[in-house]
């Protein structure tokens, strides 16, 4: 099994209630990675019988640092519409809710469509680049496939404060796996935070909450594969002790797969 | 009392459970404008006892057509940490859950800050500029004073398709009345659906789920008073029936107070 699908995997214990546990493969400086945590809490909608269509939103609040160990996880279909689902998940450990999210599934008709953003130009092909090396970094970094073409956040980590914070990248599960929603949500939190790139320095912080809209459909991830995905991703604003940043997922023949917006506490 | 106070209004039936009702003020063409619906369930925290700090992030998922009269709310305090409270908020109607939603509140501190964003360049003071016709449009159009100096969707609306869904705009709410954390959510949905700005023509649309991240604090918010703010928007992919758009609320004075995201329904 691949580790990702061990990080994710759920047994139900009732309708809507599942036993899950941290996976010591994803860990971050504290808890385990919220790209994970994001996956989880979606795969609780994707496993649920009662499931119509397939994601469109997910906003997953970390509420509480996750202590290594089982947690259970709840999914409620809120409000069934024809075409659009409602749901709301928590997971609890034994100090109390640990993780808030609500997701909105939509089943899609073939309609006008354009894709508005434009990719990173001028990405040189992965195969071509260097990977990120992954050496004394928490266990989660070392699950992804990075290469990047900017903002490499530990690249030059003693430069002055810098006047942006982007980053391009391709990036892809290690070992390869096929992209499916799980993972696309999972992947779209693979952005160091940005106040690292700002000042060229490490401070405590803790992602808030966290958006994810997909627009990749099932033909889509299928069309992605386990191919490499281009990543890209800035900040907004930072300001007394939160920040905000966004990111897009990007298919390697240019599909715009998923935009993504977090808010992240920081300390100083 | 103005007609903003009037639509967000909530009385306590019981700790974090209120009795709201529709404002005719701030009618759409199907149920109230979402943004008062933002700042209603934001409302049902900013009241409750046990209410901790200031809202940093609010999720809001229209989960069905809210129908003209009351309307319960609900709030909850999931978590409470040391300086941050998450929180979870349902609307009901005799039809069931209308509206779910989530919020971040904190304390913050004073430490290092910065914007990265820039804000629209160039924009003439709003007392040079027309307002934005409010004729035969929806009643909520009528409670904001908008004057456009790019991407204003109706100034053209036989155009042909736009390559961009860019729009910058003044915005306040008229008659004034003194920025507050329920009146920015609520002003942070004032952008209207970029697929009318991209098709140039109408088609049945409707917000699936909006996030806003508040980087105004309470100085911030008293310093702008009843100003303009600049408002801008843009489109990101238009997919199969949904699409998503972002946004930033800027003070007259160059702070960017909010950044919203949102994804929408469209039928074709």
């Amino acid at each position: 099994m691949h580790p990702f699908d061990q990080a994710i995997q759920l047994t139900a214990t009732a309708p809507g209630t599942y036993q899950a546990h941290t996976s010591s493969a994803y860990t971050n400086l504290v808890g385990p990675y919220g790209g994970v945590t994001c996956a989880v809490m979606l795969n609780a909608v994707l496993q649920h019988p009662d499931r119509l269509g397939m994601p469109v939103a997910l906003t997953v609040n970390f509420a509480a640092a996750v202590a290594d160990g089982p947690f259970t996880v709840t999914a409620r279909a809120v409000r069934t519409n024809r075409s659009t689902q409602h749901w709301v998940m928590e997971a609890s450990q034994a100090s109390g809710v640990v993780t808030l999210a609500t997701a909105v599934f939509a089943t899609r008709r073939q309609v006008w469509s354009a894709t508005e953003t434009q990719a990173p130009q001028g990405m040189p092909s992965p195969e071509t680049m260097v990977r990120r090396p992954t050496l004394k970094q928490p266990s989660w970094v070392q699950q992804y496939d990075m290469r990047f073409t900017e903002g490499d956040v530990f690249s030059d980590f003693k430069g002055q404060e810098q006047p942006d914070s982007r980053s391009s990248q391709w990036i892809r599960d290690d070992p390869p796996r096929p992209l499916d929603f799980a993972s696309l949500a999972s992947i779209s939190d693979c952005f160091f935070p940005r106040i690292f790139l700002r000042r060229r320095r490490l401070t405590p912080v803790g992602t808030i909450s966290i958006t994810t809209y997909f627009h990749a459909d099932e033909a889509a991830l299928a069309a992605q594969g386990e191919r490499y995905l281009i990543g890209t991703a800035r900040g907004q604003k930072f300001h007394n002790g939160f920040f905000d940043q966004s990111g897009e997922m990007w298919s390697d023949d240019g599909q715009l797969l998923a935009t993504t917006h977090q808010t992240v506490y920081y300390k100083d």
